[in-house]
């Protein structure tokens, strides 16, 4: 009985299914593989060597990371061919790996990056070399629904190839890469024309991803479990033991049921947070409070698992309702 | 030269200006002398060892936690003598201290309390006992000003010396203890009548506390480094290396600087944030992009010095203007 086992957990816990994110992970891999291009996925929602390697299939190989703090935890356990997708980290380059890219959006970035003693070394030994052009479609999380995501998809394509056809003209070939979860996750056929997509959320997914209808509620594979320590009838509230560390801040709390979806009560909202406590209303009437007894279990969706992952030092894995892991993120920077 | 020093630092970066804390803490210690009252400062903002050292005075005892990890943290070298400020905490005892107090807010508790197998050897061991009543000022954090703030302490504490009467009445007597960081920065006469204040952001301060005047903004001592990243003068925006997991999302960025003070540039405003991107832009004019160069550092000071430090694995601490070491605090639950 998983409603036991989970019992012993000292909440807040961040909670990972991990076949459904075997099965997101999956479903990407093959994705990629039949429009013919590169995956190359995004570190930076979970920052665990386990999910890395769900990832990247076993390869350890061909990842993009978001800190110099993933690139050496990475580095240190086996993994190799880096994309450093940050603008101008003229003061943090790794000179120990096989392939180490970084993103540059300024001719002074490159002077910079000259000046320095390591970088000088290695653009003199190996020089510099302009392997890709990189966009990352953001701009994906204000669509709804899968024909505006495709619309962007396409017009970041058409864009790209159009300025790799500029490059050719002036005799550079080079790599192209796109690609944020929503556009990857409902690819268009231009899409094979380029060389590599480099996706990240798509493992964990959130309420923000189902919402704009990147993925199905059914896909989201993390949770927040939280206790109810209080009970507030004056208030028409509960009390619980999520605060703001425990869940976020991000999203601000606009979603109908505020910081968070609370899983199998849709009445109920998280209207606001202290460092170690939520309050919980019901979205309208009255709270019957004989369901929520003190000490009971309530199970948070993340309305964005990037900015909830990072509040966790560790992640408590379950497969079919048992526990069977715990993963430790990097942080920091 | 400083800046030399703080430039060798992979930013964002958390930093303690540790003479700052050292007087603030010194200050408080004094304030609850004058007063008479014991002080049992609050862990919650920093969750190191070091602050905890500089806070008790060198003593490792008598303080407030609010999570039995910082607990377990500061058994494990040593504290004892603690207050587990956190209602309804009936899955979380730390049975190996001298003294471990917890809070209670509902009749339930004690009766979960009783059923959990250690408790229940506790209570019929040594019996559960009722050390005393513990008020949380944090409506200080509406006020502006010292005189908000001292009517706030005023009627918190003439309530609390009320309520004690009343159990006096009924034959219990029992400690009191009141004090948010603003009260006790500003204590009223009274408040001599109660047995100890819990305050604990005094230690490092922030813009907040410095807005409603709990200190001057000299007082705060704790920065955010960050580093010029990106010039966009077809936005008139700078980019910097600091997101949200740099400085954090609380105040929701309603200051008319946006989501941190930037010091010495008043005239900037930090107006959003992605994971590791901050945008910043004049409150006025056109940004003059010759007096931030790629690379430079700015200097970000945080709107609520608790939200920022939990972001942070690592806090870098100086001293008149040089690096003199890191300080680890601990995290999660
Ligand atoms: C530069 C960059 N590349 C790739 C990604 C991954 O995109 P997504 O989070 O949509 O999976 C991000 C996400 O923010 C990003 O900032
Ligand atoms: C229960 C409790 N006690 C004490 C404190 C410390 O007060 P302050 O942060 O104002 O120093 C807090 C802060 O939130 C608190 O929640």
């Amino acid at each position: 009985n998983h409603a036991i086992e989970f019992n012993s957990l000292f909440t807040p816990a961040f909670m990972v299914d991990v076949d459904k994110a075997k099965r997101n992970a999956q479903r990407m891999i093959e994705l990629c593989q039949k429009l013919g291009v590169q995956l190359s996925p995004h570190m930076k929602t979970h920052k665990t060597l386990e999910c890395a390697d769900i990832m990247t299939g076993g390869s350890q190989r061909c990842i993009v990371v978001s800190t110099l703090a993933e690139a050496c935890f990475y580095a240190d356990h086996g993994y190799d061919d880096f994309l450093y997708a940050y603008s101008f980290p003229f003061d943090k380059v790794l000179s120990r790996l096989d392939l180490f890219q970084i993103l540059l959006d300024h001719p002074d970035a490159l002077e910079q990056l000259r000046k320095r003693p390591l970088k000088d070394a290695i653009a003199k030994t190996e020089g510099v070399e302009l392997t890709g052009v990189y966009a990352h479609c953001g701009n994906t999380y204000y669509c709804t629904g899968v024909e505006q995501i495709q619309a962007v998809a396409q017009e970041t394509t058409k864009l790209t190839l159009q300025f790799m056809e500029k490059l050719k003209a002036v005799g550079i070939t080079c790599k192209s890469s796109i690609g944020s979860t929503p556009t990857c996750s409902h690819p268009v056929k231009d899409m094979a024309q380029l060389s590599e997509v480099h996706p990240g959320n798509y493992v964990f997914f959130d309420v923000q991803q189902s919402t704009i209808r990147s993925c199905c509620p059914e896909d989201v594979a993390v949770r927040v479990l939280t206790r109810v320590i209080g009970h507030c009838p004056h208030r028409n509230q509960l009390l619980i033991d999520c605060g703001w560390p425990g869940i976020s801040l991000d999203g601000a709390g606009k979603l109908p049921t505020g910081y968070a979806v609370i899983e199998g009560h849709p009445n109920l909202k998280l209207l606001s947070m202290t460092q170690e406590h939520g309050r919980v209303e019901p979205i309208s009437g009255q709270l019957d409070y004989s369901k929520y007894p003190l000490g009971s279990l309530l199970t948070l969706i993340p309305v964005r698992s990037c900015a909830t992952a990072v509040m966790h030092p560790v992640y408590h894995v379950h497969s079919k309702g048992r526990l069977v892991g715990k993963w430790t993120p990097t942080r920091g920077w």
